[in-house]
């Protein structure tokens, strides 16, 4: 373990302030594990700075001792991103202070934040002036918008509006020596020369310190159709929103899969979530829709496009949210299969994805292969099925021991991911590497990919200061 | 000027076969040219592969050599991105035979093609199956898919599909040293390191050729409503598209800004053109709505929805297209205007863009300036304001000699460049940089950016061989 000398330490502390120093070990705590507490690290401090100035200030003298700095925003991430190493010679950056949205205007469908805001406040920003912003995830409530960068968080809303990437104009960068890019730019075209902020996005923090965004906004929908859909098959519900996409002019807004078994124990588990069927089904969808004002009445398109469906089979029984309520029951539901999953004894979890077209036959093999390794386990496999990005979770046999289950972690993944690398699928869709998933990153890339990953790594952080130890060690 | 060695020519030649190999004077001409004849090179030898094992098999043979090398698509760039240089040292390798679409999957709304795929072939293959690929430009006859993906071509139809770069879920890439890159996912959600294809995409092939895509396909629209609308300025036309988006449901596919002298100008060079109002109006918008089949009759919506812009005052006049034949004479109007340019004696370019919101303000201060500096010139502004990109041309002033007109370029250029810079402008909206504006970017650019554009050059080629003399030089 590196300790500062007195002389960096009194330094970091004049940058920070009092307010931005935390150094006790009580106080680190909080900074120093995980959202899941799958990980607990050491820091030789926290910093927590106000401005992009301080940032800079920070990374500069870090850089010239070579310190190694871990970046950190909600610490909600679910591989262990912003946790230091246990040797406790890195220093931890929050950006939680710097929570300022600089700038909204509706005109220009744009708003400029800052990387600490949180991403509920900027949705609520962004409604206060009839805009949204279409980024939609469980941690929204205490997850930062410069996290949602570093990891190109997905969520709920992805299907229409695309991945946290694609919503982003610009960027403000904290390089590994200190100097700031000021890439804030508010342009829907511009070609000159490479796109630098797509290097930022999805780093993880390992590029450099994103200190604020240019995001899209949107026109706030003006009507919505929620509906929970029977489906016989993850087949049917495939070819079901390769139907409805043109048949609503593509505003399908989500499209989750909800198994059988995932209704029934939220209906167990969970308060004031019932079966709207009255029988069982093998599968449910749920889908949202959101449309113009001036486009019809949405929620009766919405009924006449699932009488269709019905018709045709891949629907077998839908109910159209016929209130807010309702509609907000449904999403209840969904939203619950995390805490469901704990209820019911605990999960070996996968969040990949595949292309769209290849999630039956993905999930076909996927759950075979796993039952034939854990007869009695029990497949969870729910999610973006609009993406290809399924949660593909298996529920720990009733009666195992959780310990013996979780024992059997890294086999179950290594099985599951080799089905979906030979579909052309992705080991880690939306909650990135980290530090959880480095292992399995290196087992399964492309070695050419990682050179060409290492190379450009080396080319931005040639001292390798930034986030030592995650995405490529 | 390097010959290349016997040796070497015999190399090449094997791996390109009779049918790749085109080294006399007069068949190489029309790949030593730029599309606007602003620019001419030579080279060693025109190389048409067939194959991404050819392409990958040049490039290690080029590379081992020292070879320079100019990847080329249509050669459709306003830029001179594509042409080699003077020296006649460089080999041009022109993707065209590449020309094949390897799979179509409508369930899965992706279609993965070669880079040689001509892009209006590749929107008809879309339509045979009930889908769209929504990149639409002047040059679509002819203009490849490589050449789209190294520009991230722009276009009428980014409002609501994006830029190429939005388009693309996945590249196909031989690098500077030839080992070819398989990064053809079809994923929708993936975060596995950095996203390596956002660095090829816009780089004009200065970091690799690309040599295939996997792209994103979109329901074909099945209603589709074009007016063409009289405005009062362009500060209406802002807020007419900002009031318009939560309306139609974020449907707007195309809206165009047009001047009064450009629709003038166009009824008299253009046959057919005739303005359908009553009397002459300051500015023009064109603008298209697409919709899905079950949402209502799209053309009543948008005919109640000018209504209401015209009680507000945003809109003078309207004029609906009641069928396909009137709808498609508003857009030859708008696509005719690069030629009435030249009917009216040439003009002066820009390839800008400035926040949406900003675009009255910039066309306010550079027509003044531009006035200035030539008192009769003709500004000529016209484009795509939905994404804040306007051409800003500027017509010769009558009678004056073309030749002094067209000596005060560069005067114009900074003029106008330094306006918009001032409002966080781009000097290059869709054409990209290419040889024509190197200069001006090095003068404009943020030093720091260039910095860690030449750092991912020297990453990925250390060498320089990739489109020397492009980009950054």
């Amino acid at each position: 373990m590196t300790i500062l000398t007195a002389e960096i330490r009194d330094r970091l502390r004049d940058l920070v302030g009092e307010k931005g120093w935390i150094d006790k070990a009580a106080d680190m705590a909080p900074y120093l594990t995980d959202w899941r507490g799958l990980a607990t690290g050491r820091a030789a401090v926290v910093l927590r700075p106000e401005t992009t100035a301080q940032v800079g200030e920070v990374v500069a003298l870090c850089s010239r001792n070579g310190i190694g700095i871990v970046p950190q925003g909600g610490n909600t991430g679910l591989v262990a991103g912003a946790v230091p190493s246990p040797a406790g010679d890195q220093v931890v950056i929050n950006l939680g202070r710097m929570n300022r949205i600089r700038e909204i205007d509706p005109l220009d469908y744009t708003v400029v934040v800052e990387a600490g805001c949180i991403l509920a406040d900027l949705q609520t920003a962004a409604k206060a002036a009839d805009r949204v912003f279409p980024l939609s995830l469980g941690a929204e409530g205490s997850c930062q918008i410069g996290g949602n960068l570093a990891t190109n968080a997905g969520g709920v809303m992805t299907l229409r509006y695309g991945n946290m990437r694609d919503l982003v104009l610009g960027l403000e960068v904290v390089l590994p020596d200190g100097r700031i890019w000021n890439g804030l730019r508010r342009l829907r075209k511009n070609n000159t020369g490479y796109d630098l902020k797509h290097l930022f996005i999805a780093a993880e923090g390992t590029l450099g310190i994103i200190t604020a965004a240019v995001l899209k906004l949107f026109p706030l929908p003006q009507q919505t159709a929620i509906a929970l859909m029977a489906v016989p098959s993850p087949q049917a519900s495939v070819a079901l929103l390769a139907a409805l996409r043109p048949r609503t002019g593509d505003a399908i807004t989500a499209f989750e899969l909800v198994p059988r078994l995932a209704l029934d124990l939220a209906g167990r588990y969970v308060p004031d979530v019932t079966d709207p069927f009255d029988k069982p089904h093998p599968w449910y969808v749920l889908i949202e829709i959101d449309a113009g004002g001036e486009r019809g009445d949405i929620r009766q398109m919405t009924e006449e496009a699932l009488a269709a469906a019905i018709e045709k089979g891949f629907v077998l029984d839908a109910v159209v949210a016929q209130n807010v309520a309702q509609g907000q029951k449904f999403w209840r539901m969904r939203e619950s299969l995390a805490e469901v999953q704990k209820e019911a004894g605990g999960s070996i979890r996968h969040d990949i994805s595949v292309p769209v077209s290849r999630v039956p036959q993905f999930l076909e093999e996927a759950t075979a292969a796993v039952l034939k390794a854990i007869p009695d386990a029990r497949p969870f496999p729910f999610g973006h099925v609009g993406d290809g990005n399924i949660h593909f979770n298996i529920l720990k046999p009733i009666g195992m021991e959780p310990k013996s289950f979780q024992a059997r972690t890294t086999e179950i993944n290594t099985i599951v991911h080799d089905i979906l690398l030979a579909m052309g699928g992705s080991i880690s869709a939306e909650h990135g590497i980290g530090a959880v998933r480095r292992a399995e990153l290196e087992r399964t890339a492309d070695p050419l990919e990682l050179e060409l990953m290492q190379r450009v790594k080396a080319a931005l952080d040639p001292d390798g200061i930034m986030n030592p130890g995650k995405l490529l060690g």
